[in-house]
């Protein structure tokens, strides 16, 4: 069996004719010669950026001085996307096209940075940096320079959504990007290294989620130049057979664009680049015009070119142009090697600058004309600085989704079934704005969110059967077994300026951490960056947690995402943990209107108690913590002890044990403090939700013990109070890694942060009942129900039916 | 332009003739039936798991008492696996095949349990699960039920090195085992669910890395059964053109077996593994044999059958086999519904278990004769218990490969580089072995662990180009640019008994903070299984660390994979950050020395001051933590203030503070503590390396201020400490997310973990030092040199000389 021949046919022949105005679209050789010559002077700039702190436009010989002392930056990819923007620049001025740039290989910096700054946006959003000698030589010492700019494509660069630094998301954030943004054209450079990475390889897929109707276009460019750092890569070796049948088998119809002949190649990628374009445009007519509902085979194009194209062929001797040599710097050592010197000085000439930049330092009027104006500018479109476009969400009430809770505990609900409603109504108030979506890995039924399906279904462009339900074409429900994809996608809306929500099981969100991080710092540092404007955060639903895994068991329980979360800037980051349905509604709505954050809401969707009326969630949600007075009976003052609790189980299990408690050991005078918003534990000098000393000393204490249950891993309470005056008395139980197929209280059992262990703690740790005869008995009835407890799940299988069945006496304690 | 045919045409032709004794391959009926008698017990056996606690063989008519109360399972996958495992026990048996099974869908747990009770595997190492009614009894028992086993293939199931719970690992994990196993042949299905995944996504492009003559074979199983949990899974939607395109796209030659009838199935499945393996053996042969060098296209199987397969077919009038709908329980609620309950016995009464099943409950001989005996099963293939193969390494003298360090800071190294050379001696000595393998992203080179390309090279099986360096088809080095990848294959590697390192950049180990989290898991879980031999400890070598990313900036700055790894349990996970060359090599030897840990090892790359000999690395290392005598003034008693440090770049820093008050405050009585060991600082109580409160107090005192500098988040150290009895005087620095694009110097600054910040923390915390005029002028002069500093790397991009040339000045202070 034999695959078709690899798909460059129509170029190549369109390429035997005479240069000139072409009959299939081949461009004017002087056209043709203008995009080389834009080319070669975003590729100078570019090595201008890597080698030189003076004599930018080699006006007079290169000496020594004029180059940087520490050479820290990345040719090897650099040429090949500088030829691809070159002749974006003349296909969107061609057919119009409202285009974004998405750089993927990593170290690109140097090429994305010299484009926009040719196109003029660079200078537009720092001034300082002007299209003159002075700006230029500030344009090269920047780069890669301590409090410059990092070599890879970055939140400082214009017209990035992406950070080049670790790899594999170019693809996953150009189709967050083209979602919902039916006219934007988003031009997306696969490196042929981040091909490798899991998610990259996942991403193709997400072709089967693009309604080319609704949506925008990604034109995927694979580059390959061979090389990685030091290796080869896998797909420049695969052979072409396997490659265009990989590329089909993604859904595309791969255009080859190969070669290392300057001119050849830019005939070469003109025309194909003007068949995609209409051969996408023609998808986007047949679906919109022609209600086309078949799966269209996307174009795509494989620009097989050198490694340091244009670059020194030969280095001491060994081969460097279209070699893993040219990764780097391919010219090291200048200061010993002034061999080296001379052939940088012959490389930057090679591209004639003085033919290239006029004598104040700015672009030809010839060459500078070849970029779109204004918005059309790749690293001027708004898009791509998402804030500025971005809408409101238009909010339903959240108290008209409230359970109502007569009495604490009274009555119980799902809390992510009752947030489901309301999500429903956000899809559905904004349905007309297509500014919202949900992700998730297949688990939006799961996670009890399917009051959505009332308003929309999940999406595929893939086919769809009878059997299947609440699938089409239209859905705003991103469903997809990748947690890259789904964080990826969502990221890529966010930065064009979109809102979602993303539902996940809680153990597996560690599956992003890295992609978290990468988003963190991008959130962190566009902060500081004045043209930038927010975004809408990125928020976390974080159901099916540790506590509820009852037939899946160790592999599905892990709360450590939290941790990983808080390791970030507090000006980013929020934690919630509310711990029943109108607390969680609260939290949503307030995350659903903010800006700029991560917010990570940890939520369980299990029948449970309910606490708190929709006032008093509101209420309690906006201070972030607070004293549960129902629950208490310090009568306001004065507790012997603390009983403090953060999230829907442990809450339960703390109360349980004050239910308990007072029963057996009336006098105890027990205060509760529910935290809903984790971060008020921090000292309000580390972060901004933290609260101040003194409130934390009044509702702590300055000295009586405190049993604090925490729904994730005990010691993140202790390393988020342990400046607190009184963190020498606090005693925190949550999940510490034990855990298996079991039932839920057995899961509170194994980790001692059940009512029984709870009111253990209690009675250890208040001095005044030491010998205490109420409290030594109520002590040996918690040993003996724990007893009881092993040996009834043994025989039954099942929670001691007093457990399973307690609620909370009705109305307050005292 | 159209792709070939689905490639399904050889075994379609073969089933065109009359049953009986097939001319190519095909069985006989009598043989068939047999196989799907088997296949009838294994899926009777999984229906019972899910639903029953009595009555197992139904030798009375089924009552609500005889179904547990509780319903947590999945069926959905679970019939195709039966169905390939039945179809191997054959294929073993017939081509004496050395197998082992990878169930990739998640939920195929009952399936793989089945399976190994009925070969008789289970109740071997399970002796209390006989094979008799009351082993039955206990065998669907103990299934998804308090204290029992998971739903997925898990620790606890015999032949199986694969946790199902987290999708995605599954392909590999099966090509690690099948590297340096050149006999072994692993059957891996992979669920379409999974598919979607980022790591499995990137698996398939393993075979590019699988020599055919030097390891053994991989049989991917691409199980398309349409559905994950509620939605529709993408490759089981592209359609065949496009998935034939795929498959191929990634090497493999795919052979389908579609359908839905078993007697046609069976012969289907019979005939194309006899062809699957003849290949498999025509590809080894050709390699080891004749020679071939030529990459092979691996065949596969695509097997397309209904999700719940033999399921009930319609429940309450909604299609059920072939349906989501037969994700998990098909029948629901027994007891609110009657007509389940008989709906579940013809379901059950299906399988025949009458015909199956001997009076004791024991499978009939006729069928129990089907499965392969001993080691052939593949529940008992050793290599799936790799600790029984485990031999350990030879290891060179770490010793030899010392730096030669005539006095603290006299000499220069570069850790990583020195530990290549022991590295390189390591894969040397195990060459004939062939039971140890480097993974890494692309990195070994830019780790510097060169000299492992003086005795080996990369591992390429793609196309190998003249302009490549170390590469070639027997390289024991793996590179790729999947972090996911190098995690998965050194797991699967070290799982069936060998030896491993992964080198990663440090940022971009949390790529696989999930994977190592379900690794922990199984090193904890394996702990307690005592059928399970220990294995080799899986160790990571992290560098390219967050002090040293002068031009990769932010995205390349996180030490956060340490706050990951602690929160694991105490027994599995050690971390180590040696402070220079000698250090790291005695932490490399005793890593890879241990079992059934995960080692963390955090060591620069960079030329940095070494600080110990070899003797005193080897001695400060195996105590883990220790005074500096050489570098302390204190006299060994009565410090004024405690310097503790952790990480090579902050003992530099901290070392240059001591020096410089020294210098400045010649009275300051100055202990410096340096920790290697990371757990050391735990309570005993909490870690097996944790140092006992009194010897804690020795070091650190229990009242003088500790002035503390540690490589990661500084929060960690307080977590790891705050019980110690001098936790309140300790103040530590360390990365708090400030870094950019910078120099090594001034990123200690912006995290204030530089020399004169470190110095300033100790003149403000000594009380005694307070209005003293020297202390108030070495803060002066600290606070002039940070301004200098400013000053300095605004105008120059670089360090100051007075810091780049800084050296510890001979010998030691006191």
């Amino acid at each position: 069996m034999t695959l078709a021949p690899t798909h460059d046919g129509p170029p190549a022949a369109a390429l035997g004719g005479v240069p000139g105005v072409a009959a299939r679209g081949t461009l004017a050789e002087a056209e043709l010669s203008a995009i080389d010559a834009y080319w070669r002077a975003a590729n100078f700039l570019s090595v201008g950026q890597i080698y030189l702190r003076g004599n930018p436009l080699l006006r007079e010989p290169l000496v020594l001085d004029h180059v940087k002392p520490r050479l820290l930056g990345h040719w090897g990819t650099t040429p090949g996307l500088n030829f691809v923007y070159a002749h974006m620049n003349r296909a969107i001025r061609a057919h119009d096209l409202n285009a974004m740039f998405i750089a993927g290989p990593g170290h690109g910096g140097p090429g994305v940075v010299a484009n926009t700054y040719l196109e003029g946006t660079y200078s537009e959003v720092y001034p300082e940096i002007g299209r003159d000698v002075a700006g230029l030589t500030r344009l090269f010492t920047q780069f890669s320079y301590p409090g410059g700019i990092p070599s890879h494509a970055a939140p400082e660069t214009p017209g990035s959504i992406h950070e080049g630094g670790e790899l594999g998301y170019a693809l996953v954030h150009a189709y967050g990007a083209a979602f919902d943004n039916p006219d934007l054209f988003v031009c997306c450079v696969v490196g042929d290294g981040e091909a490798e990475t899991g998610a990259l390889a996942a991403s193709w897929h997400s072709n089967k989620f693009l309604n080319p109707a609704r949506d925008g276009a990604v034109l995927p460019i694979l580059h390959l130049n061979g090389y990685k750092i030091a290796g080869p890569t896998v797909l420049a070796r695969i052979g072409d057979d396997d490659l265009t049948a990989l590329l089909r088998g993604y859904g595309h119809e791969p255009f080859f664009v190969s070669g290392d002949d300057p001119a050849t190649m830019h005939a070469l990628m003109a025309v194909t680049l003007d068949e995609v374009v209409a051969e996408i445009r023609h998808i986007q007519a047949d679906a919109r015009e022609r209600r086309v509902v078949d799966r269209p085979r996307w174009p795509m194009i494989v620009l097989r070119s050198p490694k340091g194209w244009t670059g020194p062929k030969v280095v001491d001797g060994k081969p460097t142009e279209g070699s893993w040599r040219s990764h780097q710097v391919p010219l090291a050592g200048l200061a010993e090697h002034p061999a080296h010197l001379a052939l940088l000085e012959a490389w930057l000439r090679s591209y004639r600058p003085d033919e290239l930049f006029d004598a104040d330092g700015a672009l030809v009027p010839e060459l500078a004309a070849l970029a779109p104006v204004g918005e059309r500018r790749m690293g001027a479109n708004p898009h791509a600085n998402g804030g500025l476009l971005l809408r409101d969400l238009v909010m339903p009430d959240f108290r008209a989704y409230a359970v109502d809770v007569p009495a604490p505990g009274a009555v119980d609900g799902e809390a992510t079934r009752v947030l489901g409603t309301m999500l429903r109504d956000v899809m559905r108030l904004n349905a007309d704005a297509r500014n919202f979506r949900v992700v998730g890995p297949d688990e939006t039924s799961s996670n009890r969110l399917d009051a959505l399906f009332e308003v929309t279904d999940r999406t595929s462009e893939a086919v769809i059967l009878a059997g299947d339900e609440h699938v089409s074409r239209d859905g705003r429900v991103m469903e997809v077994l990748s947690e890259h994809l789904c964080q990826g996608w969502l990221e890529g809306y966010l930065l064009t300026g979109r809102h979602g929500l993303f539902s996940c099981y809680e153990a597996f969100i560690h599956i992003v951490d890295s992609m978290f991080n990468q988003h963190a710092k991008w959130l962190k540092t566009t902060r500081r960056i004045s043209w930038r404007a927010p975004i809408a955060s990125l928020n976390y639903l974080l159901t099916s947690h540790v506590w509820r895994q009852d037939h899946n068991g160790a592999s599905h329980q892990d709360p450590g995402f939290l941790d990983h979360v808080v390791n970030k800037k507090a000006d980013v980051v929020r934690v919630y943990l509310p711990p029943d349905a109108n607390t969680l509604l609260a939290v949503a709505d307030h995350c659903l209107r903010s800006r700029h954050y991560v917010n990570v809401i940890v939520a369980g969707k299990q029948p449970a108690p309910q606490w708190l009326g929709i006032d008093a969630a509101a209420a309690h949600c906006a201070r972030g913590l607070g004293v549960w007075d129902w629950a208490s009976n310090d009568g306001g003052a004065d507790p012997d002890v603390v009983l403090a609790c953060c999230g829907d189980v442990p809450t339960m299990e703390t109360l349980a044990a004050v239910d308990l408690l007072r029963t057996h050991v009336p006098g105890l005078a027990m205060r509760v403090v529910n935290v809903v918003d984790l971060m008020t534990l921090q000292p309000e000098r580390e972060h901004p939700h933290g609260v101040s000393d003194e409130e934390f000393d009044a509702l702590f204490t300055r000295d009586r013990p405190i049993v604090f249950a925490f729904h994730g891993y005990p010691w993140l309470i202790h390393r988020l109070t342990y400046r607190r005056t009184n963190h020498g008395s606090l005693h925190v139980r949550g999940f510490k890694e034990e855990g298996t197929t079991t039932t839920p209280f057995d899961m509170t059992v194994l980790n001692d942060v059940d009512r029984f262990h709870l009111a253990l703690d209690v009675l250890e740790r208040v001095p005044r009942l030491r010998g205490d005869a109420a409290a030594d008995a109520a002590a040996a009835h918690c040993r003996a129900r724990l007893d009881e407890h092993h040996a009834y799940i043994r025989a039954h299988g099942d929670d001691l039916p007093e457990v399973r069945d307690w609620r909370w006496p009705a109305g307050a304690i005292d």
